[in-house]
């Protein structure tokens, strides 16, 4: 992984370069080289980049062909099977491989089998999400263009079918709560939401299923981003949900075996990513910690209260206890800030409120387990609206920039309504009434505004999913030479070029 | 606030300055000035010091006039008008004000308006209490004066009415409780004691408002000093601890709103101090840590305790939950000892024994919340228990600097007497017994001890309020040339100065 | 203890010596020196070096008489009287001992009187149990001989008493509990595994005392050794399971008196230890913290459940208060594995299933003071399996260095059986049942396992007591020329020694 650094870029600045008489410096616009793939038409679509002069003739040093059928290559060690599936298709034709091409490949599908460490993500990366690159980093993938839409496809997508799925669960609760009858709130709201849910949650999968299929160094890059990891938990959570906020119209009672298919890999996810925590290594708590770690801990407790309600008994235990003993020392370590904790964002941030989901949805499990809102539960649901409150007097609300993530972040909030109805039930007087259905304004409110968000994001200004520079990180510092190479790449004018050349960098 | 640091001590050094003739070196000795306020007769009192030769000459670079009516300005960035009152009147007066001090003047209140940062603070001072100034740094306020009064009147005053007040009602429970009936105490001490700590409570209180009103940038770095902030939370405990030790004579049952009364302050400070942990910054957990955060934590219980006593349900509750999680969070980041927590004393230092408070109140409130002394009661007491013991197997009373703090981090020893008192209710025995009686009896030598060396102090001494040298310090690290001003200003001979000068400062 | 450091090694340097004609470096046998005291059969069977040329010429400056008589005192310093009732044995018989040996006794003497700082056994050591020199070290001690036996006797030797004593309660539970009376255990195995846990326990108890008696320096420097520490619980944890698995035949209930004599002197190690870790120093919680921690927290949780069994109510649940709040502590602390954590092992090692022991051992405690396996002891139990399934899950079962340590190691393992078969009773099933007969027959298994790699190193490699090299280091760094007389001393070939001093070191 670390030895053959630098052949991650030459393969591409070579076929950049392939389009281009090097020897003078003129640019020689190309036309579209066709993916020969084409499983999806997204994939069809890249275009080869020669708008930039790029000086590697003394690096190559030899004569390249101009040749038309060129494909864009620079994907390709994001591709699950693009090398070996082509050649294999080349030799099929009796086309030629070149022996240069073949060695490139080796180096990419060996590559791509390791996926950066930890650190490098924190070197290569800033902001609370950890998804913009750092002004000194050099990015995989081309910045300056749209890359094929299941590379930018994030797992956080998973994070609409959450906030849908968990506003599904209010109005179910609205409507079936006897202490909130007075509203009289129709079936037909968790109805559709439920059902919007799960076409969003069936839509959402099978997408990332395409990206795991077509892109699996992608998902593994994700996969091993230290705050991308937690919401690999959100799709088993968004399930539970689902379960959860069954109309029921459709379903009166779950049969316990889905509980069981639901938790199994939940439960795999969670011995992996806790043993992670405790055996060490650059996964460590105290140096991982940051607010989306929330998810796993969520999802603990959400299956602990599906199966209560399915009339469980054990099994739900099971999952409160490792929930509550790993909640602890996530809550201690987020709220000690330790200087380690690199990735725990330095200003206020809606990630922020992911710490209300815990205790809010800790405080239903145990109230179901228990059969009864006992001291146990109150103290979780006053911790929980206390965190809520804390959250709320620091006017979070703030402009920040828009991301798929926000979605995920913001289902605590439905958590806290769904809590504050339960607590209603146990302790029914008007302020309590106004809470349950203040915090449930709020929520509906704010997801609502997530969905003009969205819609916005997707249909008008169309940048709802931006390039995933997360996962375009090298795997190693980049080194001067490549961060110089990029530096030419991105300028366009020769003249600029050749002064910066001589004024500022060579000397 | 960092960009005009170097002016914050010339105006001073000027008003010295302007009270001697700079071409020569020779010292004339001026008149005092007085205070044109005068809202305090200690505040008139201040002298204007020319003992010493201060080569400003070079500095400043004009001819100044010897003028007879200066008045101590040293003070005045503490003062919460009065430049702008001042002037306000002289203007009114038709005196003309020279440019330069005007100029100066607002420099100065811009800056008061900024206190130092918490770096600051952990930077210029050390020792457990955060209070004596480093070797390297220079004290804003001379050092070899006494202050004013209220400048020099800290917020830790308070601690003398938490150590009444929680006396009060160690002495209400040994008369009420029948498990201690056999000592046929009589409700006198309590009421004396309940008295004497209100007219105590009202005394400090209005010290305190009088320090507000003239002194608030002195009350602003009280706040802004990591230990001193947690002081701001004496004066509600102080007056909980009053409301619980009222006499059963003077009223068998508080209303319910003076508890509302008295937790909503709390509450929002509480919002403020536990979300600056939390959200990071200077403020974070893993950096200020130290025993005094105990006292935040204690006010929760004792709020939560207070309701119950009333008949309160859910408030208490909320409160315990709020501080159970937190102490959890603060208990155990104390005893991790993070390198990153410089205050927490090295040595073995009073302070320590604030850690017995929060679980000695939580188990009285959890009691009294359950009415009934169950396990949870028994866990937190016997947590309190051990942790006294550890502290006293520590031969902890060894003879340390006096200082007001004192009183707040000997409540504690209340505290565990009078859950050793509930306990004994729980569990009758001649141990328990014993033990009941035992702290009882350590607890009031304590605090009597504590009375006889505050009152020499204060009266034999005189010197229960030293200088405050916490809120003195500057606002940046002082420059090198500063360093050698004071240096030169705390040097009374002409030769020495001289010699040192050229010998030591400067090769 | 810091001064004197340079002559620390110099006597032994001097004894060395004292064997061979130093102007010529010809090295000349000598013959053993008996040890004159001999009381130990292994203590007299030391040698004395001189196959190596050591050139200390130069730095003694004097020729050395070839003396016949010579004694090993190179283990001198970690002896408790050797110097002192030998010089008086000496001084009887009329013998003069020369001057300089004196002074060299008196400088051993009061250096042994102070262990090496915390600090230091992390500079000088590494590994999961700090017990391997680092390579820039030099051991005390001679490496490539046998050391006394006493003094390779660690005090993790108890780990085979928790072991064995461990087993015996796991077959007196299968015995007793009607729940697993399917399998129709007899009471033999119990008996039998009583008796021999008795036995070995009064053994290894024996030998121990020996060495508290003849080389107490050896046991001061266990003591301080921040992972070594923690076994000093050992011996009263055993005595706490010999008591629990106490055979029904032999006494059916065991007064009171017994636990109290039991658990005063863990209550007082407690106070100790973690009072070093509040008051911070070298051995504060976020230095030291290990996996081995947990014995401490185990001894308390064992009492509080050896006082439950015996009927006793306040007791365990003084010690179950204690044990809880400082599990909680450690298991954030552990868990977050803070940077400063340095003897946290960085791989896996069975060192971790100390990890499963305190939840396994709390269930089963607080099922028997709550006399019911209620949602706590669920809570509590299901914390325990879920770490037990997750060490498991890393494949931990690699080959390791065997160590008598291990044997503290897995009794977490039996811990677990037991609030299996406890876990059972509450819920019986066959998957419970399945599960209890699994975990019994994996904790005697691997209790098998290691008898058998035990008796292996004991009597086949007879290297069961390696030399202890964690106590063997020196106080303080050593300096270069000491590392280079090391280096000279562990050569054996005069030439490479040359050649390495022209070549290597002195360039």
């Amino acid at each position: 992984m670390e030895k053959n650094e630098l052949q991650v870029e030459i393969p591409s600045v070579l076929k950049q370069s392939s389009c281009q008489n090097i020897g003078d410096v003129d640019c020689v616009d190309c036309e579209n080289g066709n993916n020969s793939l084409n499983l999806n038409p997204q994939l069809a679509r890249q275009k080869q980049y020669c708008s930039q002069p790029i000086l590697v003739a003394e690096r190559t040093g030899r004569k390249l062909v101009h040749s038309e059928t060129v494909r864009d290559s620079r994907f390709d060690p994001f591709k699950t099977w693009s090398g070996k599936l082509e050649r294999q298709i080349s030799n099929l034709r009796g086309m030629p491989t070149e022996e240069e091409d073949l060695e490139a490949g080796e180096t990419k599908r060996h590559e791509s089998e390791e996926a950066p460490g930890v650190d490098r993500y924190f070197d290569a990366l800033e902001g609370p999400e950890l998804d913009t690159l750092r002004a000194t980093e050099v990015s995989v993938l081309p910045e300056d263009e749209k890359w094929p839409f299941l590379l930018r496809f994030p797992v956080n997508a998973f994070g609409m079918c959450l906030g849908v799925s968990s506003q599904a669960i209010v109005w179910k609760t609205l409507n079936t709560s006897p202490v909130m009858s007075f509203l009289h709130i129709s079936p037909m709201p968790n109805l559709i939401l439920w059902w919007a849910s799960l076409v969003l949650m069936v839509f959402v999968s099978f997408l990332y299923l395409l990206k795991i299929v077509f892109y699996f160094e992608a998902v593994k890059r994700e996969y091993h981003h230290p705050v991308r990891a937690n919401f690999f938990f959100a799709p088993w959570i968004a399930c539970l949900f689902l379960s959860l906020g069954i109309p029921p119209s459709i379903a009166a009672n779950l049969q316990p075996i889905i509980w069981y298919i639901l938790m199994a890999p939940l439960f795999l996810f969670e011995l992996k990513i806790y043993g992670q925590w405790m055996s060490g290594g650059q996964r460590r708590l105290s140096k991982v910690a940051n607010p989306s770690n929330h998810l796993s801990i969520i999802g603990n407790f959400i299956g602990a209260l599906l199966g209560a309600n399915m009339g469980l008994k054990e099994g739900p235990i099971f999952f409160f206890a490792v929930g509550l003993a790993h909640y602890m020392v996530l809550f201690v370590t987020l709220y000690q800030r330790l200087p380690t904790n690199a990735t725990l964002p330095k200003e206020l941030h809606p990630v922020f409120f992911l710490f209300v989901g815990p205790p809010s949805v800790a405080c239903i499990a145990w109230a179901t387990i228990q059969g009864d809102f006992d001291h146990g539960a109150k103290i979780l649901y006053f911790i929980a609206l206390f965190l809520y409150m804390s959250l709320v007097s620091f006017e979070i609300f703030l402009i920040y920039q828009f991301s798929l993530a926000w979605w995920a972040y913001t289902f605590p909030m439905t958590g806290a309504s769904i809590a504050t109805i339960k607590y209603t039930m146990a302790v029914t007087n008007i302020f309590t009434r106004s809470l349950s259905l203040c915090l449930c304004a709020i929520s509906t409110l704010t997801i609502s505004v997530l969905l003009v968000y969205t819609i916005i994001h997707a249909f008008v200004s169309r940048d709802l999913f931006p390039n995933d520079i997360s996962i375009a990180i090298t795997k190693k510092k980049p080194k001067f030479s490549k961060m110089l190479a990029h530096f030419r790449s991105s300028r366009s004018d020769r003249k600029d070029f050749d002064s910066s050349i001589s004024k500022g960098l060579e000397i």
